[in-house]
Order: C-alpha cells, then sequence, then structure tokens
C-alpha cells in the first residue's frame, strides 16, 4: 500500500494504490487495446517510447508493401500512381490534427534541426531591424545550435540570448526578433506557457517557433488556438515513425505568403518539374519542402500517426498523467534516494519524468539489463517516458519496484554499467 | 541490320549489329548475374534508374530484419547494439570507394539539396573576400536555388553567376569563391572536365563543388585524384538506396579543419550526447551530420551500395557506354525522327541519353504504357538511363525498336497521353 496521489492533481482516483487497483485500473482503461497493435520484445518495460517510440505491427505489412509493390513493382511511376509526391502534406495534414493545425499548415520534411534552421532563417529575414533570438539555457542542444548557425551565416547583430525559463515572458521586448523554445523540456518535462508566451511576443511584434518534440502526441496543443506562428517536432518519439523518422514543421496560413525558407530546395519550387533555373516559392506550406522527401521514412511514420489518429487524445493525455503520477508516487515511497528533477504537480509535466542521482549514468545501465528501459541524460538524469498507447499501469508499478530494487541492492556498482556506449 | 557502331568509340565490337549478336554479348557479359539480384516487375524494360533505381532483392530481407530485430525487438538500444550511430559514417565510408574518397571524407546525411546548402554556405565562409559562385545555366535546380538560398542569407555581395558549359573555365578568375557543377548534366549527360575546371579553380584560389548524383556509380570518378575540394550525392538513382534515400557529402581530408557546417545540428557536435548549450564541432567529417539520422533510408541504401561494390567499376563503366552506344546507333537507324541532345561521343556522355522531340511527353507516356520506362525532361526530352547491373543489351534492342513504333505509329497523340501528371 501506497501513499495517495497527491490531491494537487486533476484525476479523482485517490484510493491508496494497491496492485489490485492497479490491475483494475488496466482492465478499465480505453486504451487497453491499444498495446496489441505494438510489436513489443518480450520481458521488457519500455520507458523511452519518449525518445524512440516501438514499432507498429502495422508498420511492416505496410512496408513490405511499399518495397515490393510500391518501389519494386511500381518503380519511379508510384511517384504519381502511389502519390508518393503528395505524401509530405497529406501526413502532414494528418499531423495537425494532432497538434491544433488546419490542413495545409504542416509538412513532413527533413529533420526538426533542419527544419528549425529553415523557421529561424525565415523567422529573422521577416524581423530583419530586430536582433535578439530568445530562447533558455538547457534548450535541446539543436535548437540553440541551429539558431547559432542561422546567426552566423547572416552577418548581422542578431544574438541569441538565453534566459532561464521563468524569465523568458519578462524578457520579451522590442529588440526581440524570436522566441525558440522547446514546448516541454527534453530533461525536465517542465511546460512553456505557450498561450501566454506566444501572446507576450506578439505584444512585442516577435514571432514564436515552438519545438513539439516532447510534446505532440502525448499532449494537447492548440497551436492555431495559441495563434502560434510556428512550430516544428520530430516523426519518432511518441508518433512511433521509427529511427530517424522523417519531421514536421508548421507555419500559420497567415504567415504563408509573407515568410519562405533560406533552404530554397527544388521540391519547394512553384514549378518543380519545369526545371526552371531561378528560384519561386511554392504557395503554402509546400515551399518549405526542400529536397526529395525520404519516402520509407515518411510512410513508416504515417502508420504511427494513423494509429494515434484512432485514439481520443483526451484518453492519451489523461492516462500519461495518470501513469506519471503513479510512477512519481510509487518513487517517492519505495524510493526516496532519488530526486525528482520534473516538476512535482502532473500538469506542469509533459509525460516524461526525471529523477537526479549522482550515479545515474550505472543505475540506468543495470536497470535497462533488467528490463526496464528508460535513458540517461547527461550529467545525472535517470528519464522515463510513459507512453499511454503501449504501457500499462501494472507495467509503472513494475518499473518503480525494479528501479529501487537496482537502487537499493548496489548492483549497479558493478564496473560494466560505467562502461559509457557511444549514445545514452 | 544496322550501322556499324561510330569508331570513334573505345570499344572492339564494330561489327554489323544483329539480334544474334546481342544476344551473344548479354551472355559474355561480366556482369550477366547481377539482375538476378533485382525484383524488377515483369514486362517492363526499365531505362530510369538514373531517376530511381530498382529494389535490390536483398533490400527486402534486410529491411525486414531491420524493422523486427533491430527497431521492434532492440527499440532504443540499436543505436548502440546494430551500432545505428556509427551507419552515417560507415555507408560513406563504402561510397568513398565508388568516388575515389577515403575512409572519413564521405558522410551520409540528409537530401543532396540540403547537403549543397551545407557546403555552399561553408565554402562561402572560407572565401569571406570573394563574391562569385559560378555555375551554369540548366544545372539541376536545386543547386543553383541552394546556391541562391546561402546568397541570400549572408546580406553580403555575392552573386550568383551563370556562364554556359563551355565557358565555365574561362570564367574562373580571382573573384571566383566556389565554382559549382553537377558533374554529368542531368539532361543531356554532359561530363564535364572535374579534372581541369577543379584545378582551374585552385589555380585562382577558389573552392569548386562536384554533384555526382548523375555519374556516381555508373562512371569512374577519382574525387582525390582530381583534387576536389567538396561534393554531394544522391542514395536513390545508380546506388539503388530507394525513393528519396538519404544523400551523401564529400570534403577533402585536407579541409576538415578550415570548414563547418552552418546547419549547427546536434549529431555533427563534438560531444552529442553531453547536451551542451554551445555548439562545437566534431572533428572530421562528421560535423557535417545535423539531425538524427534517417535509419531506415540509411540502411536500404547500404544494400544498394554493398550490391554495387561486389562489382567491378569497369565493368561497370564499360558495359553503361556500350548500352547506350547500342541504344544511340539503333535510334539514328530506325527513329531518326529523334534528335540526339546528347553528345554524340560516347565517352563525352555520362551513362543516360537524351533524345528531343516537340511531342515528347506524350511519346514518353505512350511508351511507358507499353512496358519502356524512360522520364521526360521539360520541354520537350525523353531521358533514357542506361544502367549496368540489370540491363541487358536485349533490353535495349527492344526499347529501341518500341520507342521507333511509337514513334512512327502515332499512337502517341491519344490525347490521354497528353494528361500532365503531378512529377514527369
Amino acid at each position: 500500500m501506497h501513499r495517495k496521489f497527491d490531491k494537487t492533481t486533476t484525476h479523482e482516483r485517490r484510493d491508496a494504490i494497491t496492485y489490485a487497483a492497479i490491475r483494475r485500473w488496466d482492465n478499465e482503461d480505453p486504451l487497453r487495446h491499444r498495446r496489441e497493435e505494438f510489436d513489443l520484445p518480450g520481458g521488457v518495460i519500455y520507458l523511452d517510447g519518449n525518445s524512440l517510440g516501438p514499432l507498429p505491427k502495422a508498420t511492416r505489412s505496410r512496408m513490405d508493401e511499399v518495397l515490393t509493390k510500391e518501389w519494386g513493382q511500381g518503380l519511379i511511376r508510384s511517384w504519381n500512381t502511389h502519390d508518393w509526391i503528395d505524401a509530405p502534406l497529406r501526413v502532414g495534414d494528418k499531423i495537425a490534427k494532432l497538434i491544433g493545425a488546419r490542413s495545409g499548415e504542416v509538412v513532413v520534411a527533413d529533420s526538426t534541426s533542419v527544419n528549425l534552421f529553415k523557421l529561424i532563417g525565415a523567422a529573422l529575414a521577416a524581423r530583419p531591424d530586430r536582433c535578439v533570438v530568445l530562447s533558455e539555457p538547457g534548450n535541446f542542444p539543436t535548437d540553440l545550435y541551429m539558431a547559432e548557425g542561422v546567426i552566423g551565416t547572416r552577418n548581422c547583430a542578431a544574438q541569441l540570448r538565453l534566459e532561464p525559463a521563468d524569465r523568458i515572458i519578462d524578457s520579451i521586448d522590442s529588440n526581440t526578433a524570436l522566441v525558440v523554445l522547446t514546448h516541454v523540456h527534453y530533461k525536465t518535462a517542465a511546460i512553456h506557457d505557450m498561450r501566454a508566451i506566444t501572446a507576450k511576443a506578439h505584444e512585442h511584434g516577435a514571432l514564436v517557433i515552438w519545438d513539439l518534440s516532447h510534446s505532440a502526441g502525448a499532449m494537447d496543443i492548440d497551436l492555431n488556438g495559441c495563434n502560434v506562428d510556428m512550430a516544428v517536432g520530430c516523426g519518432y518519439k511518441y508518433l512511433n515513425g521509427g529511427p530517424g523518422a522523417p519531421a514536421y514543421l508548421f507555419v500559420a496560413e497567415r504567415l504563408h505568403a509573407q515568410i519562405a525558407s533560406p533552404l530554397k530546395g527544388w521540391m519547394g519550387h512553384l514549378r518543380p518539374f519545369e526545371f526552371e533555373d531561378r528560384y519561386a516559392p511554392a504557395p503554402g506550406i509546400r515551399r518549405f519542402l526542400c529536397g526529395t522527401p525520404s519516402i520509407l521514412g515518411l510512410l513508416s511514420l504515417e502508420v504511427g500517426v494513423d494509429l494515434m489518429l484512432r485514439c481520443r487524445m483526451q484518453d492519451i493525455v489523461q492516462k500519461s498523467r495518470w501513469l506519471s503520477e503513479l510512477f512519481v508516487d510509487l518513487v517517492a515511497d519505495i524510493c526516496p534516494t532519488l530526486e525528482l528533477v520534473s516538476p512535482t504537480n502532473v500538469l506542469e509535466r509533459g509525460s516524461h519524468v526525471s529523477l537526479a542521482h549522482p550515479d545515474g549514468y550505472c543505475i540506468m545501465q543495470a536497470l535497462i539489463e533488467r528490463g526496464v528501459i528508460g535513458d540517461f541524460r547527461a550529467p545525472n538524469l535517470l528519464r522515463f517516458g510513459f507512453t499511454p498507447l503501449y504501457l500499462r499501469y501494472q507495467d509503472v508499478w513494475d518499473a518503480a519496484y525494479t528501479l529501487s530494487d537496482v537502487v537499493h541492492s548496489g548492483c549497479w556498482a558493478d564496473p560494466r554499467y560505467a562502461v559509457r556506449a557511444a549514445v545514452t
């Protein structure tokens, strides 16, 4: 028996937690059958779907069809007959439904990093008299690096200014060209107030780019409701698109005619198959395409997005909160040596939870060896993602107890767990 | 019986061409068994492998393994256990062997367009006092557009100057920052003199970027032998990597420490998993990585590259010439209304051939309907690729006769062939 859920939470199941209760929650879970749609390895509790989502069963058959029928038999003709050419917009339209965007506002293309470059570049060109790109220290590195990269190409007075999360909103002023933030922090899972920050930016004539990599597919996102200008996001985390799946970008329709990508690729041209010497951007979101789209990755991503569109977002959001809150409560009870780095109020964090421990790396390796897969984020964080489509409350219970066993047994001190892998 | 091969060609089979001779050539072809390694549709002669290479049989089983075992069972662990993290450099090293580069000089990443942006940006930053990027009108559009894009971000005096192919070498001077050319022209197949143009550029202190999209995998390329600075190329044409396969880029080792990508993505960072706020480029070619690599596309590409590495490049080059020369000779004989736009001397053209006809679009559609797949390039070109791994001399014979039938029968005048598809 464990302590009660914190009363600040929204849900109403404030019973003392027992394993019997957990099993009942699984039986009552409206998403319980979604797990069957994934090909999960036996003996594993996967708490890293926020880093790489698992394989949907339908992806295997779809990819076999894409390889055999579309590529193999259709060959070059499939650009037309299987509509590969419109796949970036078609899948973009589907993702739009998950993030509060309209059809024609989202396109799937390139990587999150490349899309950041496009949009940061477009934004700076649209605010040529302003010199500050505002973000926070400790933002996901590529967001900062790409801002640095855009600024470096411009030979101008623009600078990247980093302010702590709680000072961002007050730092926006008439010098601000652009605010670039990750909606849910990749380490702490802290949520930025998208609505308030966007409104403040607009009040001062600045633009915003939100990176949705750690929120889309796990949280309610209402880009148009918040009047967001631009956004980017990742296809291989909550959207279950596969390793290195293409990313997506959003530009509000009201901005389409005003901004253009610095990456003037032929697929974003008004008439790509006229092969003209001069660039002329396509109307609408298509102008943010660049090179030939990655069809294998795109069509794999589509399967993951389709799967998610068959669920109710409110079920996903609710279960995500309950899973993460259950974990936090269990850990506080049975493994209090781990320090919760994420916000304690479940409403203030995204779908993952980070716990600090000086030997976090070794503990995570020992945990993974025991079948509970989370990840490590330097310098000392154990990170666990709670993805509602395939995780059970029972998994969270088992994971928390395994974590407690590992920490308390000291097994993680074995030197083999200290060997650093290339990817952590 | 057809006219003899032109005596300017290098090969020694100058017999009058008969179908019997053609069959004998196929039987003697050292590459004849490679065709069995591809999954080609029945009833099709595929002369568009220069646009999208066909499906290697091994790709299906490899992709099933990648999906089921590496992604499905390995999950996030496969970045280490299946070495996904080094795949961009591993596959890059393999491509290096096809283009005369050394290990550590080539990396697979992003699209050709994005890679052009990286290298053009890096080159202009390395030649800040020079203002001309030199290319040719009618170069593949994305090469010109990306140059325009880089210049547009720089707020500087740089300009894109286009000179006809035969005037490029004389247009290089001390104002030239960079020469960007496609080695083999995507329409005409005309070959630029890589060695002479590179030498002239260096004489004047300029840098060169060669786009190998229409030559790598079909021709002898010796980047280091020609002292080339930088190059990009495509994975889905002669390398048979699959639709939208990732592209690659080459930077000569001597330049690694001097230049860096304007796209400062986290995967090109010196310590990506330290998640530092400030960008510091990785040593070597890895600094030209940007976002998370597209693993499905990369591992599909690797199968195509491995297949090619099992062949002798001299066999590929020789057969490519004979195939294309046979086609040109047959067409001149039996379908003289089509005008050869490619160089008549086989040594002066790459592995494809373009023929002009005012109704080229309709003729190509009628031809495709009859199972001979080439492509159309605006405004009036029928383009045919001669890829030695899976094409037989017999296919070329049959294709030429089918083309002649289509042209002479006038069947292409049916209005349905005039309906423009999205992709031509």
